[in-house]
């Protein structure tokens, strides 16, 4: 695709709210897409953040998507690299991609091996692969894409468009909704961990209850969402969930919260919204985590979280109070010698006022 | 159900060893169960412990399973609220869960997809879902059941009443005893990560052992079991895995120990008898367990603990050392400033001490 | 299996560097392989360190694998126990192991009930089994091997004798060389979790890359490889990554890595070669961890690690920084304590020296 082309097919999508500001001297042959350090002639690629700003000057690149920077505007053009300028360089460079690449759908149809319950309901459109297994009650919308061996049981919806990858199971009574992608062996809905102590061993409590997923909402490969005793385990929309994450009974994770990978939400949980949490973080149960709250990797949370905080350690810390306190954590055997040192001295500044006590109690005496 | 007839169910279970207390004024429909907060007229639910107490004053629920406890008894029939008095309130809920809800199972019988070796044995009364896949020599139980797409290696062993969901994967030798639950996407007796460091690189030592369950353990979703190079690796008799466990090859679990979702046990770890360790909690290779050992989430488990203790923490310590410098930890700075400002104190004192023994050696010189 | 036999058969792999010692008197027939602590009579078994040395005095092996080492050879002949010492006596275990133990392999050939593209190329001897899915322009080696219920997406490319276990899902155009074996569950080169912030939600940024299994990688049970945005996720070759281990888009591990269970590698992290990372590990995104690094479970990796370091805590320290630090974590409030006692105690002197210094300055008044 030629550089010019591409920018006349960006400018008539309507989403665009910046116009782009684009070198208007060059028009390459666009073969492909690559990170900026890693680019060859004939590559788009985008540059955001100070970090990479600096291989303006040495990427192989063709054409580049820049920030709004006069600098690096006029070093590309130096370079005849063709650029955009956009306010969020990312956020185009996804919508290009688009262009340039469209990912792996099966074409529309059941396949002859699919299970298909007589009481189930399709939707129009619907892609279904070789060995699904569709159970009683379970409807689809239209356009429901589910790659080969999905396995759905009783009772569960899908909205519209939305996709599972294989080995993906849904369990009874799960709610999906419209343009969901549920990846490769992640399980939603299956039974919360549940059980009471007794003399005798632990007893299951049953999960009678419902996981729920709203709309956009992504799940990663081998995560989990289970669902709970009583009530529902609720993914607000346009939250996505990254591979292997966990998410107990009774969580409620409102909408635009990521959560990346090998994260784990116990039981009963909740999440404000566009809440984002780093790998491996931990949430105990029952944790409430205010709007727009961030966790770095492997933090543990618990109790109430203000909104907007930043939080960093296990149990978790306001960020600046973590990086402070763990900046000294290291230097904690030079402390305990100070205080030793501390001590030692201060035996022996007691001593020598001892000295100088009696000494002068002895002056006085001559004095008398 | 009318409360007056669960109440005679209740009373006819042998089971209880303490006669239900309950009041006798009200009988209401009951339509649902609920979480107290969440109730609405119909449903019935629970109060366990101090933070959900108040709660008996605000519930729409129309039946509640109390502590016994006088006072809440009270508040609950002066608002009309049937009650149950049990000195275990969730125990009994986990009882009358099952009068209103059971869990999906599929009827008994075999998927004409599902494909069986002519070796395997299969007990009575099984259910084997479409697209099952059982290998050379496998042995179910009476009643086992096999949701769809469950694949089961050769030789192995599972045990009567055993319910397999969809996506799970037996290795070869592996033994599950009776009344287990495998949950969606959970790996059992795959091979144990063992290899050998050698100068062109890691030698595969072949896991020659097995994975043992014993009766009424379950394992998670996506949770892993692996067999070891020589002899077992063993879950004792109604230990509970959550999802995402990892348990190494060799590791020998006692009975009725619960480990909470993404924990991760080590090579050859052992544990006792009713261990609780939180989620994400990390055991180390060799690490031994006493019973009733509790870990708190995320902690760091080695050498070897002694039974009853409750640790946090990485490397773990007994709860009450972590939890009091852990509360330390943020101050850091503060400490490390008031080092400082001693320091440069103790400078001054010491200065000052001086000068007083200098005026004092001129007084006494004063004083020949 | 005669000893004999066996050390007759060891001789002849052309492998041994080092020419195997072995006791001449005893040839017990060898049935079973154990751990050193649990063998029976009859089984072969192995020490290594100095922990299970003196298991020589009590095991009931009937022959043994020692280190170089004349004692150990003294003893397990006094026992009667027959020996071999090797430098390397757990290399040589892993080499013995072959000569008792196979691995499960289904027999070559393509079950009835596998569909497979006619677009795709299959090598000499593949093994395919029940119920597997291969796509358009899948290509796999001679000798490959899928158990049942293994899912492959177009266009992906698979070595010779690469092994794939039942539920292993692997996504379009990857890459995966010779001799590798993807475990149960495991899903390589799905989307890499790529999402970006707009004012309406987050975008999906299409990944558009590869991943790529050099030779002889190991892939864990329900471990996650994605594919990136743009460019590889690559594995190098030799590389074993244990159960529920995630490798983020755009990572790069060198060859003969290990990664222990549960590890995660955050995007565009990387790796050196002989890298060793304990189980539950977790590498911030961009990370360049240099050859041969070690780093402890649990441990937390960010910036650049230098090669060779051993690191330990999170964020990770040089493991004696670590130790030491983590010694004294649990001292924390024995040194507040000390600090606040300084302060009384600096108070008091304080005083004790103003009141000399008075009454010092009041001697001097007299004397004038």
């Amino acid at each position: 695709m030629k550089f010019s082309e591409l920018l006349h097919q960006l400018e008539r999508q309507d989403e665009h709210q910046h116009s782009l500001l684009a070198d208007p001297h060059c028009d390459p042959d666009l073969l492909s897409l690559a990170a900026i350090d890693q680019a060859q002639p004939g590559a788009l690629s985008y540059i955001e953040g100070r970090k990479f700003a600096s291989q303006i000057q040495q990427t192989k690149a063709s054409a580049v998507i820049l920030p709004v920077d006069a600098q690096l505007q006029q070093q590309a053009s130096q370079r005849k690299i063709a650029w955009i300028s956009s306010a969020e360089p990312k956020l185009l460079f996804a919508k290009v991609v688009r262009h340039f690449y469209q990912p792996f759908r099966p074409t529309p149809g059941i396949h002859p091996t699919a299970i298909i319950d007589s009481t189930a309901t399709l939707g129009q459109n619907v892609s279904i692969g070789a060995y699904c297994v569709i159970q009683a009650n379970v409807r689809l919308g239209d356009e429901v894409c589910l790659h080969p061996q999905v396995v759905i049981y009783p009772d569960v919806t899908i909205g519209q468009r939305s996709l599972l990858h294989s080995g993906a199971v849904i369990h009874e009574r799960t709610q999906i909704g419209a343009d969901c992608v549920i990846h490769s062996g992640a399980v939603i809905g299956a039974e919360g961990f549940g059980f009471v102590p007794s003399a005798t061993g632990w007893v299951k409590l049953e999960q009678s209850g419902v996981a729920v997923l709203e709309d956009r909402v992504e799940v990663g490969c081998n995560a989990t969402v289970d669902r709970p005793a009583v009530g529902e385990t609720r993914i607000g929309a346009g939250s996505k969930l990254d591979n292997l994450v966990h998410v107990g009974h009774n969580c409620q994770i409102s909408p635009n919260c990521i959560l990346a990978a090998q994260v784990g939400m116990a039981g009963g949980a909740k999440t404000g919204s566009w809440v984002i949490l780093g790998g491996q973080t931990g949430v105990a149960n029952q944790t409430e985590i205010g709007d727009r709250v961030q966790a770095g990797a492997k933090a543990g949370l618990h109790g109430k979280i203000a909104p907007g905080s930043i939080m960093m350690g296990n149990p978790a810390s306001p960020y600046r109070t973590f990086l402070k306190a763990s900046a000294i954590y290291n230097r904690l055997p030079d402390m305990q010698q100070s205080l030793r040192q501390l001590q030692q001295r201060m035996d022996e500044l007691q001593q020598q006022i001892q000295a100088l006590e009696a000494s002068h109690s002895t002056d006085e005496t001559y004095e008398i």
